[in-house]
């Protein structure tokens, strides 16, 4: 069998998020696999570096397939740019190594979550960007990053109440950024528990705005779900890297 | 009658474009006249620097209108913030003179086209994008591009077939960048007739593609419509100023 690897792009608005369920026919995941598998006439499985919820975007998802079919990769990419909608895009389709897989092998992922920090419009960007008008101390945000950066137990910062698994994490780079009216938070870490990117960005709003002090961040390491921030939307958030 | 100016931004994806017509509700004219009558509680008509057809866009729309009400401009703006969709922005709500009308005191505009001459993924801007992935002799677009610099007769580049008035018109700038893989063409000139600026960009696209020379564009000012190119799709266009 061949190992297909895809570097992708999508505007996560209309989608259910990446991954396939039953019965629901607009995820990522089941768009790619239903063209793929027309297109290469055998069932295909395709495996992301990981989920992205409902609402979210990503321009640099990373995923893999397996198939037996010989079609070449510039053909499977061209007739995939022909198939899929026009909010799903594929940089590139390259064969790879038998070993690769595009979750287990990653070793770090960049995310970038968008604020408009403003409320004069934000027509062209809005599907993007997740409009909180409201003052922000950016000085706070930035201690309370700088204390979040390092190997931790995020459990408080997962949605998932059942994870029986290790909620440790390394998060190597955490950056802040005010450009205009936009705040650009840039999160890269090892590996990222269900929600955590959108309750870290709620959390740090919160000290943003002076409900909660940057200095109080580290105790939310020895401590529960509902002692961290709020979590989030989703449309402000994209998956922008994956590394191996 | 207090006279009011209004500066707005629109991505006109989904209205049938600038001007409201009877029986159809979604045009950015409709939507800013039922929403000023309602915050107003009088009847509000509102004019714009001129007409943008259905799917374009503006990021400097200019309009004006008279209301009785003595509603402060900054509430008028922030209740007209709140009761748009988000796809209409404004930018700015002014009292102004009562002699300043949007469109007979326009003394040029500026509108941008832009192409995505790839045919690698253009998911995150393909609402304010053509795709044109053919391959394009800029120079060519360039030597054409001089040719229509000037004041002449722009007839053949007017959709409407019973225009009665002069179809003089003075292009002072029409400038073609290319950016990666984006091609910006902006065309600044004093007045521009129906479909002119999307006429002028496919009679650009075909020289681009070696249909017609560049050398042969001084013709058209003595020509009818159908010598001139096609009319690029709507989704590239926006209206970027409207100088006074």
């Amino acid at each position: 069998m061949r190992n297909i690897r895809l570097d992708i792009c999508y505007d996560g608005t209309r989608y259910r998020g990446w991954q396939r369920h039953p019965g629901i026919d607009n995820t990522i995941q089941g768009k790619l696999e239903t063209a793929l598998s027309r297109i290469l006439e055998e069932e295909i499985e395709v495996f992301g570096s990981g989920r992205t919820d409902a609402g979210v975007h990503a321009n640099g998802q990373v995923a893999n397939f397996h198939c037996a079919s010989d079609m070449p990769t510039e053909e499977i990419l061209s007739q995939l740019r022909r198939y899929l909608p026009d909010d799903i895009g594929i940089y590139s389709c390259k064969e790879v190594s038998e070993r690769f897989h595009a979750r287990l092998n990653a070793s770090n992922k960049t995310y970038c979550y968008r604020i408009w920090n403003s409320d004069t419009p934000c027509v062209f960007e809005r599907r993007f960007m997740t409009v909180y008008p409201e003052k922000l101390d950016l000085e706070a945000m930035r201690r309370a990053a700088a204390h979040l950066v390092g190997e931790h137990d995020f459990g408080a910062f997962c949605a998932n109440a059942k994870m029986k698994k290790s909620t440790v994490r390394t998060i190597y780079c955490l950056d802040i950024q005010k450009k205009g009216n936009e705040i650009r938070i840039s999160i890269t870490g090892n590996g990222f528990l269900r929600n955590m990117v959108r309750i870290l960005v709620g959390t740090l709003l919160e000290v943003g705005r002076g409900e909660r002090t940057a200095e109080s961040v580290p105790s939310l390491f020895r401590s529960v779900r509902a002692d961290a921030g709020f979590m989030a939307p989703p449309q402000g958030l994209s998956l922008m890297e994956v590394n191996y």
